[in-house]
């Protein structure tokens, strides 16, 4: 029986512990994808406890807490917050109830990696955790900088808004501290808010500030978006993120796109059904192929159903726990969408989420129709993402893109966190990957080749990443 | 090598055998969801024959035969039907053929726990074995209360229509006997027939005899159903039960409903489309307000697609082996109704099943998103149903369970069977939830903690479901 | 540790062991659906290099290339190719990135059963690969009929267009040369071209030429094509194939099929939206009453979603490596179709593939449904189809299958290739198959009886497609 969580935890085989231990444990992360604040990057924050660490932004967390039926000054705290200690103790409680979902796991990475606290977090120890925890962070080890390069992360990209002024983005740039930091462009909200035409004029209000342009007219939109876009680029972006439900991919003329435009934009009046969705497939369009037009990285995230409880997003807000897999079609549109780009020798490197696992095979079957015999791994099929972001889902990302496309060739794992003491998560993936290499070792399926094996390791652990996303700091 | 089926059957480690022997095996059985036949139970009755008890009822074994090639008349013997041992013998021919199906394990499970037969049953020793099981039904210990309490059951739910005089069910409290048994509320003839208006108006005469009250127009039909609603629950019910093909969440007015109603119940006409559609939203929401005003747990069971063969069912009628698993959307609707029930303050707890394996991961997510931070677990996604009941259907369930919700949350398993030697398979269950955890022990994956996780299997053994359904006898 | 690939390949517990050195390895193999080339069986064609038969026209190895980056020269070859040693040379340099996809597998079994190469093919050894082969491939037991005998076939379907004269059929047959080659009836064409007038006239006049009569009203249509078919069952057909991407099952007047097909033959227009799928329904129906009326057994290949690059397909035409899983619904029109048939007591012994994994488990249940009790497994859930014929794909339809129908009934594994060396393939779904048993004798999950488990799996290797199909050979 192997001890619980020690050094060759997820690894259950010989070849799986060297593969680790020799070649992937080294490896520097590249982590493409976060939600890191970059202010607290820029000022090197500090935290005084690990509840602000771990509970004021958690939503997995606040989604377990409240499954045990824990109240929600505990939880998110909105609207009213109980104290840190006494929501850490609140986590504590639950943590044991978490055992066979991941936050157990990522729990139990965190205290050991970071505070080197290898006990099992209970109620019973809860205080005496709490209390070492706070006594760790006040060290300069515990800065955000400082964890970041214990952690050996050499690239970051945080996720924002084309309005965005990157002035936080622009300072850090200027520092060298060992890590790249790089924005990365989110226009969802040009797309989604199009159905809602206050929120859509606002952030168009926006827009026109940060792009020292009128936008009244879908040429002079276009002609916003494709500033900021060259503004993101200037400032070390290459790389592109839409998380939208489902693709878009319908027919559409131009003069069908300025009118709806016109509508949103000058009538102020909202989009819906068949305009609303042409004009997010000419959007989606364009900014589509100006990525590709600045040699960049494109990530599509499909299948998020977001604000299920009404009740709860009058209260909260989004992005505070209350979303699911959604069950959209995003097949036919997909193909339609990158054969449209392809034709018009427009189709960037590509990156495709989904949520629902149910699509793994099909969105990796259909990345692999798009290669271009150039770029090794041209389209992606993404890593497991969200609820899949655990054991078994890696592990069906991994069989999928194996089976249907070519695991040598994946650009592996990002955190898609807002913690700082996300990246062991880095680690998890890798034991995995190694794993399931490993075991394939053991059993004779694979040659005990550690120079192939190791190299393909390293490979998706960093190199693949490096040299594909073509950042400053790789 | 283990030997076939013994006591370790399905605990493939040292800490599962622990978990199964020393924590679950002992736990009494809360059968929250079946279709035993109430009268059987109360008349305590006796089976002259293992046909009676195996294959009068059992479609799961009709469709195998069927698919050996058996003929009808040693099948469901509808119409004509074989003597009892011919048919036993025809069964004992397609057993060896089942292997890989869970008919092969609970066929063998039962001849061990209730008759001490562990001989593997073929051909050869068929007609030893009917004689054997006949010689041991003739004794006290078989008869359907005996069989029950050497099960260790003590709470038993039945399914039951609105109209039922649930008499028996009520003489049947009158007597201890150390099981409770509640009826369980399942008015899908209220929902499905609306698309048969000669059906439907049948099933409201019946609810008028049954409620004492005239059925005309939309408020007295619910009416007549809260009167029913509140006859269940003075008899003891306090779970409800939906078995419909998918959640209807359509927007409609009162106004619509009444006249759809009039039309259904005034000029005896069919409903079809949108009408239907809100018709069977509408009496959804109002059944599910009536089950969290009477504090009640409500099952939902989507995705059965019912009477495939049109041929059969002519000649056999319904739940005879020709439903199979349907490709109903679920997820969009399914949300909807929860929220908009949440909105309205009127989100009981409840249970959803999906019989579609691809939305196992969807529906756990779903269920995470409605829980309230006072009641644990309060929305459960059910345990793998029907085509899913077995060992990776299992294993699916509870992995989406654990990776995207809360198993030690879990309300666990239940028969839904038609057999009184069915309850084995709470042992199945068991000891696949004690493999998983224990498995995971092996590997370092959980700690070695016996409180920590025989904990855990005692809940999703007994503790959560005794505390969720309120329900007298737990 | 296991060697690579050694005798004990994908057997990882003694009774797998056994059961496939002693039970499955010595079975003839009955591949009843192939793309094989009729025209170098009949002339017992010789190949000179490997390039030839490796990389001349399969597209999964294309698709591995082009995802590494290799330029199309040296991919497919079209518009020009490189030579043949250069082009193996690119493909050794893949193979090594391979690892994780059945390709990797394939490469070195074909390599080791044919060639007795037991190396690890990479760059460094290519050349010396390449020339071994060559040297191999000249030798009398490379001609096709050799590698046929050596693989043990016993019987092979080709796959064939309706207006195909069969005249290498024909001659083939006269011959006794210890393997039964039959064709397969595919008429894609007549189905799928209706969308595009011209193709479809192109096709309807070839049909012409080859039944001998006018082909102007549907009723002349169907006569033609009954003519064929009778053709075909003479020449030895009793097997045919749809390759559809989703069942049709609308439903249609005689006089609106009548005036589709006036408008799509006489008045050379498309057919599209509603009266297209009602003339696909009928048709569809037509040809498997007549499946039924011969007593053939008829293939149903669902879920493709092909050309998703026209950019590509413009360049090389179909089945170049641009394909990918669809999104199709199945179940429902599956469901509707089968009924209809089996009312009009015309529903053929059928079997059905999905190449979308997530519907595993409901096409077995559909399937279970539609048995009539009289020929055992009449309707078969197909084996792992392309993006599924790997370990873990076989593994998915193995479950699905146990689970929902029987295992036992199973005729088992094709080939679906181009190639004469892909035979390996049904060794390596035996393997699976057997460790798939021997793993849960092993766990005691399964009875260590080798007569019974033994039997199944000569069943499904041979046995039950040899009673299934009713061909000669068999």
């Amino acid at each position: 029986m192997k001890a619980f969580m020690d050094e060759n935890f997820l690894l259950d085989s010989r070849p799986a512990e060297r593969l680790y231990h020799e070649y992937a444990q080294a490896m520097p992360i590249f982590d493409y994808h976060s939600h890191l604040p970059v202010a607290q990057i820029l000022e090197d924050a500090r935290f005084s406890n690990i509840t602000q660490v771990w509970l004021y932004g958690d939503h997995y967390k606040w989604r377990a807490m409240r499954a045990c039926g824990v109240p929600e000054e505990l939880v998110s705290g909105v609207p009213n917050a109980a104290g840190d200690r006494e929501r850490f103790e609140a986590w504590a409680r639950v943590v044991p109830q978490t055992v066979g979902n991941p936050l157990y796991h990522w729990t139990h990475m965190e205290l050991q990696r970071y505070f080197g606290i290898r006990e099992v977090l209970s109620p019973k120890n809860a205080r005496a955790v709490y209390d070492a925890c706070a006594e760790k962070l006040a060290a300069p080890e515990f800065s955000v900088r400082s964890i970041i390069r214990r952690s050996n992360v050499k690239v970051i990209c945080t996720t924002d808004d084309p309005t965005d002024d990157l002035a936080m983005h622009r300072r850090l740039a200027e520092t060298d501290w060992g890590t790249a930091v790089h924005p990365a462009w989110r226009p969802d909200k040009a797309l989604t808010t199009a159905a809602d035409a206050p929120l859509f004029n606002a952030w168009a209000d926006r827009l026109e500030t940060a792009a020292g342009m009128k936008v009244g007219t879908w040429d002079e939109f276009l002609s916003a978006l494709w500033s900021r876009h060259r503004f993101f680029h200037d400032a070390g972006c290459r790389l592109s993120d839409y998380g939208i439900e489902r693709p878009w991919a319908a027919a559409y003329s131009a003069g069908e796109i300025e009118s709806a435009f016109r509508k949103l934009r000058g009538s102020r009046a909202s989009l819906s059904g068949a305009e609303l969705e042409r004009y997010r497939s000419a959007l989606l369009f364009e900014f589509l192929k100006m990525d590709a037009e600045q040699d960049w990285t494109q990530q599509l995230h499909f299948g998020a159903k977001r604000d299920n409880s009404s009740t709860a997003f009058k209260l909260r807000g989004p992005d505070t726990g209350y979303d699911s897999i959604g069950e959209f079609p995003v097949g036919d549109a997909l193909v339609a969408l990158l054969d449209r780009l392809e034709s018009a020798g427009k189709l960037a490197r590509t990156i495709i989420y989904v949520l629902n696992p149910k699509d793994n095979d099909m969105i990796a079957s259909i990345a692999g129709s798009f290669m271009d015999g150039a770029t090794p791994g041209k389209i992606q099929f993404g890593t497991a993402w969200w609820y899949n972001d655990n054991k078994d889902g890696m592990g069906r990302q991994l069989s999928a893109l194996s089976n249907c496309g070519l695991l040598s060739r994946f650009v592996g794992m990002l955190t898609d966190s807002r913690s700082f003491l996300s990246y062991p998560r880095h680690e998890y993936f890798r034991r995995i990957l190694c794993n399931l290499l490993g075991g394939s070792v053991e059993r004779g399926e694979l040659p005990e080749d550690y120079d192939l094996l190791g190299g393909l390791v390293r490979d998706v652990s960093w190199n693949n990443a490096a040299a594909y996303f073509k950042m400053r700091g790789a």
